[in-house]
């Protein structure tokens, strides 16, 4: 049933028995890949996804890439959303397959890469950044996870000019004032669409959630998610001990009428 | 641009200026709603989502329900998935839209519905339960969600006999004994595709993780999400004294050959 | 080596071989005890602590309250802290036995329980508070643990007036607003002694931090416990469903001049 | 009111207004100090606790060594328990100034540190392990801290051999196999005393519940502590990115008859 068969320029995951992915694209004539290398894909194009590849005498599966794959070509200029948030505001945001999404700001790309997938090929992710430079470095990243067809860049102070757009059902905003976003959020969701942002303190969290309240929101909600690793060991399980504190608080509001 | 329009049997959600949300069914004729009385949506045939409806004196925006609302309409046999987890879980495994995954067991259909609504209308969801009161459970509750055409559901032990199909993205395990499972989902999986399981005790996560690695999956994870509640109040700010303190374990791992 | 006896007056543990421990007052006399009936403890003044006692055609063992018992014997006016945080303000603090620590507020003194557990018999818990009935409050319940000796309430208003007693090795303020407390504070430490606040908002421990650093504590650090309880059960271990979320945010810092 | 005065062979916590305390032992003599330099506290012997001194141009207080100051003099041979931990088996313990209390093993000595803090110079701790060299390390790192005098070292297995005393208050198992250790530390017990223990693994939680439960003991509880710091910054104040995501499981129980 998996009839896919590749195509030039496809994003590709290869995949050893042992070892970790390699994620590129496909492309016709040899490629230099990492440090490893030089591959040749070429002859994949038109031959069925998950086929077999011999590459320096080892045998990979050549397969779609997966959403992790993805975010780990994702070459971040700051801190980039974790996998455990982005799904959660994917999930609290209620982004669908074939739904227009909006964000705000794009940062490095990695929630946008999120997004676009979770979208699928039908839907369209629109992403702001006031800042140039961020844009492009957001949709290079784009581009090397697949992913461009799916996501418009637009540089655009959505705090001071609002959205160029409306009926999203869903906006997530990854700014670090999201307060000031909330009203133009709001014009530019359609009538049960949510809003729904992701900020490191507290005091963030309190005026977006005081601000989303003064919009007459609903179903405002405030949490985080703490993701703890476990270990099994030879000597039993117990939770890692290295774990990250903390990544972000996430609120989340509904526009009703 | 939002120019979808309502057809019969749609799954609505009417959503008022103030207070919950209420999910039902576009009919012809008046129906019984709730506690609260009696509503004809027949003339929304037709007309386009997120328009305007009056009953009961009151307004409400007739929407396309969210994830959440769908949520809300699964009535339980027993402990359901939370959203938390359903969201990690379609993350971890890679669910997108457009995919074909399967699920054991079936449970109450919470995490059926989830997962329909991750792979969307052109994805498949087969669910599998060894025990057809289960089935029969769940399938009513995709029903309500109007998410059946996306589900299909097969009384099946998949611990004995393995699944009945190949070729699988993700495969989500909700079982009690996943470790028993694990070598039929590896059958069942495309190379690269995703395994992931949720099990509430250690135990079961450390008899998993184990098998997971005598199967020599990849990227074999195990960890928790621990959500927790921020209360915005009048004094302050602080974490919601109410919190569920465990859910379940989550365990991942890959096929890659 | 437990060579102690019983004297008149003394608060006493009654431990049955299964079910939950009485606490109360060794008295010459029947008393009433609990629901349960009328007890005569008079003839154990003089015997060895540990003894048995038959009551009510059981038998009990006599012994010396546990901080835990202690702690149960306490009448709420409100939320009283929880025995981590107390043992941890006291950790981080560096009550020791013998020491003279202050105190304020009292509250319902369940946090002056601990303190004189800690202090033991040579050490002094002087508990400022600035209302009256509060104090009644506490004080009568330290007299049902039986730790009275070593607590001395003082009414007074510690942020308009500060302390009326200098060189204390620790100072543990339980208000709600700290902050205003702190410049007191420090004057009542002995060099080398600690302030350690406990409060449940962000903002208040914002404030409080802020404030501890205006006044050039050193080691001044901010943190949380979570407690999380285990569940051993027939099909495994899991951590319990049921769990408090939040207790308090606990700031310490340092005199060093 | 500290009209405590130092003797020679103290140990001493230099304090300085800004930097890390240094801990020494107060002398006649030059006496090499950490990197810095030599210094010479004869003339503080006599002299109030608390007073001033001047080394290498800067003021230092001479204070009695708070709890942290002591446990950063503990040299390790492999990890030691955090204070937070400490803090609550000494509270679950019901460990009180003056009381005697059992520890097995002694591992590096931290959690022997730590409960001859806690029960004060009237009281005892007897720290037991089956082999000498940690005994040594132990032992040092005790006189180190100036508390030799109310801790007592014995080698012995207590796993095959039990204790060889009776009459504790509390029992600490610090050791990788407590459930061998459980029928002695209920003998070595008094009625209405504790044991608690510490280990890092779930599988050893649950033998270790298993076992106080089949030796019939009360109020059998296990609990995690999780510490989480909180960051005060410019910005606003969020939980520590760095988190130390496990320590161990606490497990108590208390012997009834």
């Amino acid at each position: 049933m998996d009839e896919e068969r590749w195509a030039e320029g496809d994003v590709v995951s290869l995949l050893p028995v042992d070892g970790p992915v390699v994620v590129t694209r496909l492309a016709r004539g040899p490629q230099r890949l990492g440090e490893a290398g030089v591959i040749d894909l070429g002859d994949q194009i038109g031959r069925p996804v998950g086929g077999e590849v011999q590459w320096l005498g080892q045998v990979y599966h050549a397969v779609r890439p997966s959403l992790a794959d993805l975010l780990s070509t994702v070459r971040r200029m700051a801190q980039i959303v974790t996998l455990k948030d982005a799904a959660q505001l994917i999930a609290l945001a209620s982004v669908r397959p074939g739904a227009r999404v909006a964000e705000a700001g794009a940062g490095s790309g990695a929630l946008t890469v999120c997004l676009a997938h979770a979208v699928g090929p039908e839907g369209r992710v629109i992403s702001y950044d006031r800042r140039g430079d961020f844009l492009e470095h957001a949709r290079s990243n784009l581009a090397r996870a697949g992913l461009s067809d799916r996501v418009e860049f637009r540089e655009r102070d959505v705090g001071k000019h609002g959205f160029d757009a409306t009926g999203f059902g869903s906006v997530i905003l990854d700014l670090p004032e999201p307060w000031e976003v909330l009203g133009g959020a709001r014009e530019a969701l359609a009538p049960g669409g949510y809003v729904a942002t992701y900020t490191p303190t507290y005091n963030q969290l309190e005026r977006t959630v005081r601000g989303m309240r003064e919009l007459h929101l609903a179903e405002v909600r405030a949490l985080e998610l703490i993701e703890r690793g476990l270990h099994v060991g030879e000597g039993g399980t117990r939770p890692e001990f290295e774990m990250l504190g903390h990544t972000g608080f996430l609120a989340v509001g509904r526009r009703t009428g």
